[in-house]
């Protein structure tokens, strides 16, 4: 066994709950937005177990949580544990908290036993992943990575129009000190899985081989709004029947993909919108997402061949509005590998898949080597209220942080030495 | 030929045109609701030629305009040739205004040859067809068969809160006396045919069948909003699979009728609607026509059968609301047959189709012996400014008309003769 408590993490995560919960009259769950009160007492709270753990630990200039157990040799970048302390509205326990308090029982692991890492262990705990104040998701990730250069900070704004420079400058939380961050060797996540797979195949855990690529399309068919009764079959030109072809070839598509990618339309209208007007236009909106570059770029070349099809099929004009595209991000090939074999380390069945939503390792892994772990969401829920994970699982991801920062210290030890 | 007067017919059509007419700036066509002051006018002008052309006129009870050329033999109930001068806002001259004013020229074309039938030919111009005052569609048609009894006038209301009882007690037209409705033995309304089909197939006019039924009901799906990146296909309940299936086997259902059905999707709405959520909801409404009974009752059983197979194929529940039908509407045998032979006797190509949008002669079919003609509509399109019926067709109405209520004259006479 890796030696975590598993009976103190879990009573960490209920105990980091309590701040920002509110009532099931108010909705329930978790209101806790980076750089509101809620999330300074968060802060506030894992300082004080990263203190009683004996990490060195500090806020770094945008209110990201960093507690570090040293390692044997000073001077080399560290080996990050974390995620986020911050929830969507109404969110749940597990989501962030989960990586940040188990990286967190991993350090513990080691301090009380006394064993170091080649290198630093860091355990962080972000502010703002959700993108609740000024509406960027993975907000701080992009901010610790340099991604968002400070002088653009006054310009992005929050409801209330206060500037991300303001909302930095108010953040202090007390006793907890400014510290520079420090350079990374890699960075692991382990998170709630946020969908249904794990628990569907009766698996206790997974390595991420890649955080998918998300494409987002509108497509508009434009036909001939007309009389319900006076128009015969034959005649129309009727939009909904172009989007509504499209919405069930779009699923088709990913369905044949074996399980490597999902499709979905979330957003379905028709104009006039009258019981007895033929529509003459339709929008909707499809979403692709799949782990490897080349399998998003067919797939979005597909939607655009299929919308052409249907559009000239039913004599109506096509427009497409291809407004979004982040590409995929694979894990590291050395922090992979340092995953799966993690999952042995534990006892755990081997099981490597990925992640279908956005994690601020997404961001970390265009500038460090970055893996990822995933435990199961019971019912698959996440952002909301009655999101779980067994106490099992969450003990799990603490053990395979563990395993896992080994894994990857010794790796990265043996690749210096191939390349020395 | 007829004798009709197509010169004298198109310019009236025109002069009664400008009554209601809106400037292009204001939305443009006509804007002429029942017991409006431009209705009052037409029903001045309309008498006015009536009186011109020898009838006896008046408004009855409820501000139908009635013009009499009486028959040979007094006593009889009179053939009635008709449709309605109001107007949808914004729309056009011919919808309504020709079956009253092809009326009226088919009367004045008897008159000026002092030819009588054996029955009274009665021209009628009803008042509130298009429903825009009170929401109720054929509503003058209704109170001329007595369907709604004068004591329900003050609980149907206008959108300023006045009662139809008030309505009618307001509209007044000088010079034109109150006057009994006749009996009536037959009712013959020619009328534009709001659609494309006479154009496309290149017809100059065609007998209607029989006024088609309609059934609306609407279809709820609900399965389960989700995380369109982390919930897989195969685990999915997208109530949008369902809907769209659906729409598109009813309108496959309606292309199976050979040009005998038409089917329509007006409405479809998914929720949440949002890009990155799987619709957990998703509702469509679907209209039905088909001119026989038996067809509409099977169609509808069809979509209630395809769309619990929708909502089985994919986990979802289903709701469906049928929440209108209405009856088709046969065409009186004998009626039909004189004006399919009306067709013949004006040298027309014989053409025989169902009318797919409902008139003020669907709602008297119940009641008496009706038939309709139908005219081309260029570009099919009515309830609109551009709404336009060429001047050789707007006299073809008015000598089929004439032919018609001769043709009617003798056959009724005839099936006296077989019936005494």
């Amino acid at each position: 066994m890796s030696g975590v408590d598993g009976a103190r993490l879990w009573s960490r995560l209920q105990r980091l709950a309590e701040l920002g919960a509110v009532g099931a009259e108010q909705g329930g769950g978790i209101v806790r937005p980076a750089y509101g009160s809620a999330h300074a007492d968060a802060v506030a709270l894992v300082a004080l177990w990263m203190r009683e753990a004996g990490l060195e630990l500090g806020l770094d200039a945008t209110g990201n949580l960093i507690g570090v157990w040293p390692g044997r040799e000073p001077g080399l970048p560290a080996i990050a544990l974390g995620s986020h302390l911050d929830t969507v509205p109404h969110g749940g326990a597990f989501d962030g908290a989960l990586g940040v308090l188990a990286g967190l029982e991993a350090a513990q692991s080691l301090a009380e036993r006394g064993e170091r890492l080649r290198r630093p262990l860091a355990v962080l705990g972000f502010a703002d992943e959700e993108g609740n104040n000024f509406g960027i998701g993975v907000l701080s990730a992009q901010l610790w990575c340099g991604e968002i250069p400070p002088e653009r900070y006054p310009t992005i704004v929050d409801r209330e129009g206060r500037g991300l420079d303001a909302a930095l400058a108010a953040f202090e939380v007390p006793g907890v000190p400014r510290v520079a961050r420090p350079l990374l060797a890699a960075y692991l996540e382990a998170h709630v899985e946020q969908g249904p797979v794990l628990e569907a195949e009766g698996r206790p855990a997974a390595a991420v081989e890649a955080i998918v690529g998300i494409s987002r399309t509108t497509a508009s068919f434009v036909g001939q709004a007309n009389h319900a009764g006076t128009t015969p079959m034959h005649l129309r030109r009727d939009a909904l029947w172009g989007a509504a072809e499209l919405a069930l070839a779009v699923r088709d598509l990913a369905r044949a993909s074996d399980g490597r990618a999902v499709a979905t339309v979330g957003v379905f209208e028709v104009r006039p919108g009258a019981t007895n007007v033929i529509p003459g236009a339709a929008t909707l909106r499809i979403e692709l997402r799949a782990p490897e570059e080349a399998r998003l770029a067919h797939l979005r070349a597909e939607v655009e061949r299929l919308a052409a099809e249907a559009a000239a099929r039913h004599g109506l004009a096509l427009a497409l509005d291809p407004w979004h595209l982040a590409a995929p991000a694979a894990m590291d090939p050395l922090v992979l590998r340092a995953t799966q074999e993690a999952l042995v380390d534990a006892g755990l069945p081997p099981f490597t898949m990925p992640s279908w939503a956005g994690h601020d390792a997404k961001v970390l892994a265009a500038h460090v080597p970055v893996g990822m772990l995933f435990v199961p969401s019971v019912g698959g829920i996440s952002h909301a209220p009655d999101e779980y994970t067994r106490p099992e699982d969450c003990a799990h991801a603490a053990a395979l942080l563990l395993h896992a920062a080994r894994r990857v210290d010794a790796a990265l030890d043996a690749r210096e030495a191939r390349t020395a």
